[in-house]
């Protein structure tokens, strides 16, 4: 049998580290670490940064492996994401296979938590014969961002919706709610927004030495944050950020 | 000049503790740790277990002090909670002032993540002279709740709506989304919704040893939580739960 054990690792930052992460990784007899090519080497540097740093088991093996590419021409979004998904689940079992047989601990280290925009959980349910699957929690660049900001993420209970930067821009302001943080937004779709009434709190790299933050008055604060993240992908080669919107009080919902 | 760090310990596993909250821990001159009374009883013990076990800092000092009563008879909910508020920020500052003076670090160990549902910003804001504010990440019971169930909190790049059992009751599952997390509820305002295509992923102690999860169709499994739930409660003498909903995919918004 096979025990897969999802690692939530943080968003960046080595000390978001939890004990039972790093419980779970010294526990693994492999841990897989894809290469996910020039552009991400942070990431993938971070995680042998961070296996050096914690495993301690020398019994322990690590085994990178280049993820898979999506095929552009496969035209159908879902689709798409199917059959790499499908892709990088025959490059784990391959990997399994050849490193632990038919049985062991096998570790991943997921960016943030495993729960939260994250393909890994669907990745190994596609495995056969099943795993054992884990899950360890870790630390979201949702907590990192208000963290950073030092703000409390919902109003006096209020509700708050997680969406991505695609539903902003075709869907607008989420309904229902004053707070909205949103995620996987490569084109800051705020700028899309009637700006009247909405503050923002936006981090780049949120939790890692690199951090970078801006707040204030949409309609204030929205060129700067556009000029700002250009200005640090350019720098980094990269850049992963995150906002927080939210409705100043005389523009609340009904 | 006043540090005052609000650590984020994970939703009560001791193994949520990340690295920078057991630096802050041993970083802090003063760690205060509210008494809830009785019926809360196992939290403070969980924070004194968790200092215990974590801080080696011989120069710390620990100060337990009793969490003021909310006034039941101050009819007005906010005004009630801001009174409130102001009298644990006034004992705040009191203790703090008998320990330490004009100037030191500051710790307070905050259940979850000091952002979601948590009032310990709201009260530090409250603090004259206005302290430096630092907020350590930590785990939330949400993430308890998916790691204990190896789920996905959103579909793939679906919005998630955070909300308490209050709303949930009053104005049904949330606009805009198919998955919806309800925390506060000490009802089982789950019963209220019409059940009909509905999934419910249920923990109660999510993360703690002492953890129960169920999950199913609503309609199938909603009698069980609720009677699963007070006999927990009966037993332990408290309960915290949460719990994910989400539409099957033929009954997804439009």
């Amino acid at each position: 049998m096979i025990t897969l054990s999802l690692i939530g690792i943080g968003s960046g930052n080595p000390d978001h580290l939890t004990r039972q992460a790093m419980r779970a990784m010294n526990a693994a007899d492999l841990i897989l670490i894809p290469r996910k090519g020039e552009g991400k080497a942070d990431l993938a540097e971070l995680r042998r940064a961070i296996v050096a740093e914690v495993v301690t088991n020398p019994a322990n093996r690590i085994a990178e492996f280049d993820l898979p590419i999506r095929d552009e021409a496969t035209t159908d979004y879902r689709r798409r994401v199917d059959d790499w998904h499908d892709a990088i689940a025959g490059v784990w079992a391959d990997t399994i296979a050849a490193q632990l047989g038919q049985a062991g601990r096998v570790a991943l280290l997921v960016w943030g938590d495993p729960s939260l925009y994250d393909s890994t959980l669907r990745i190994a349910a596609r495995l056969r014969p099943a795993p054992q699957i884990e899950v360890v929690p870790g630390i979201t660049s949702i907590q990192a961002l208000t963290a950073a900001h030092a703000i409390p993420l919902n109003e006096i209970n209020g509700p708050v919706t997680i969406t991505t930067g695609r539903r902003l821009r075709d869907e607008g302001f989420p309904p229902g709610v004053d707070t909205c943080v949103v995620m996987l937004d490569g084109e800051c779709s705020f700028r899309h927004l009637p700006p009247k009434g909405l503050q923002i709190w936006w981090a780049g790299y949120a939790g890692m030495a690199c951090q970078i933050t801006e707040s204030g008055p949409l309609d204030e604060v929205c060129e700067r944050i556009v000029a700002r993240r250009a200005a640090a992908r350019a720098e980094h080669g990269w850049i992963m950020d995150i906002y927080l919107l939210r409705r100043a009080p005389d523009h609340a919902k009904p």
